[in-house]
């Protein structure tokens, strides 16, 4: 008899990926419309802001505190990504009271109820974006957050959650079916038509993304949009009627001409841009001939192991790079390289 | 080193699962707003028809054909589920001419190209429902086709995405962001607003479904609307900021108040009601005190190895029972029934 679990230990694949430490308990079904109304009124709440694409933060020195850790120093990065150079270096502080909140000018009709998260209601919400912001103050986009790993998995998590609930409510101001004015429902877990009552709920997209693998090779492609030199694991949005399965083996096809056979499932990724399940898989290849889809990719083509391994280690001769850490594509190409030796 | 892929023959278990058989290439990146009017225009062009609910078809005796494949006999069930004796019993023939489909009253604002099969367009669109049928012709509800299995693979794949992308383009006649009238794009692979020019992608709905498993027992629970003694692994849908895992745990703890650690990954399928992602897993009990979610479920337990494969075999002495074949849940059960022996 085969056990369905083995006995080592408990090393999720899918917690290597970035935005996984989400703690929230989201209480969905325990909810009704005074949540959100309770929510606000406790002083115990704490909210995460955005302000148009950026989450706004504090830095605070060398000031103890369970909320944050200590964010990378690299500032000079920070700064290319859009951050004031005063802004890093410290300790980032994403969580805000409704006091601060409202001083930030939290528009209140885009806060929606993430959940509860040891014992204090958690929410986020929108402020105006500002040209200038005081010192020890500062946005920074969420995939910036996400590549320098300047918060604690538990914040990105949230954040991701937050970002797209907020730009789904934000998406969804009209009902579909009829045209008419919706209004957010139970905090925010779903939404509903003023005219009609259909109900919606927030969409999340399955997305397969995936390797595939000829013996000691595996398949990556350039976008003409990725960073000079940058190749990753092929990806595409799932259509309905397909199983992952399929979806991996016609989207592999269709940019690179190669053909699959066996797919085999790794891990997922929170992608909150706007609202995507990255489904991550290897693929065994039955071909080797690239016919590269030139609408999408710049470049296609089969890298050898090693040489993946030094695109991993940053010491590709010719510069060649994949993706960050925090990307689920980095955690396929990995794991390819690490069934080495 | 251990290979990505071992060298056990190919038998996917995706493929075990009901819709999985669709063989239309989609094509959906070549294609324009001409795309569906060539197809209307070409004589070899095949439709599906659903009128409301119900799949429209043909039944034709004993006339071999290379579309459609012999019915199973039991007139009986068939009629239980709504479809008239008279249809069942026969090859029953989903596809139509265009001729044909004028003749039945499409709609031609409804009809969308799912793509090409064997050289030929396919198409899928709306007639209206009938009282009466001519004899040799009858309408069934897909989830009845599927439990039947009464028609090819292939037919049900494509029945699978014809249901859901006509399904998704009623549902959104208007423009959730400004609320403007949208029109169909691409014959079909999306829709955009009139207004602001907005486009949207069909949806699919992540959804996890998941068998608690501790040892020699799994976790199963009945809602209220099964049929009377059918129990199931537990589902429900994947929200925002989770990755499968997580959302795993997460709807295993809200429904039946169980533990679980490890969760691996073992199946997808297509689930057009209305457009579903089935993510099957097995998760590893870390807790074996049920407490159950009295507003979802009716009964909630664990279930030894051998109760279940008297349910599965249809053989349990209280009459119990599980989903039928061509549901994600009965593989689930059956792979953990399996593990015996």
């Amino acid at each position: 008899m085969t056990a369905l679990f083995d006995d080592r230990p408990f090393r999720e694949a899918s917690h290597r990926n970035g935005f996984s430490g989400n703690r929230i308990a989201r209480w969905s079904e325990g909810r009704d419309d005074s949540s959100l109304e309770r929510a606000l009124a406790a002083p115990s709440s704490r909210l995460y802001l955005f302000a148009g694409d950026k989450v706004v933060l504090r830095q605070q020195d060398a000031i103890p505190s369970s909320v944050g850790h200590i964010a990378p120093s690299d500032a000079a990065l920070l700064e290319a990504m859009g951050a004031d150079a005063d802004s890093v270096g410290g300790r980032l502080l994403p969580l805000w009271t409704l006091a601060e909140a409202a001083d930030q000018g939290l528009d209140p009709d885009t806060v929606v109820l993430l959940g509860v998260r040891a014992g204090e209601a958690v929410l986020a919400g929108t402020v105006p974006p500002r040209e200038e912001r005081p010192p020890h103050e500062t946005a920074i986009d969420l995939r910036s957050l996400a590549v320098q790993e300047a918060l604690p998995p538990d914040d990105m998590g949230a954040l991701a959650q937050a970002r797209s609930l907020l730009l789904w409510h934000a998406a969804n101001r009209f009902c579909a079916r009829c045209g008419g004015p919706m209004r957010m429902k139970n905090g925010g877990s779903s939404r509903v038509c003023t005219v009609c009552n259909t109900e919606v709920f927030p969409r999340v997209d399955p997305v397969v993304i995936m390797l595939a693998v000829d013996g000691d090779r595996c398949l990556m492609g350039r976008q003409p949009q990725f960073d000079a030199g940058r190749y990753s694991a092929l990806a595409g949005f799932l259509e309905p009627g397909e199983t992952i399965e399929d979806a991996v083996r016609r989207e592999i096809k269709e940019e690179s001409g190669i053909t699959v056979g066996r797919v085999r499932y790794h891990s997922s990724q929170v992608w909150p841009f706007p609202s995507s399940l990255m489904i991550g898989c290897h693929a065994e290849a039955l071909s080797t001939e690239v016919v590269r889809d030139a609408a999408e990719l710049e470049d296609c083509r089969w890298f050898e192991r090693e040489e993946v391994a030094q695109m991993l280690a940053g010491t590709h001769p010719e510069g060649l790079t994949v993706p960050p850490r925090m990307a689920i594509a980095w955690t396929l190409i990995d794991a390819f390289a690490g069934r080495e030796g």
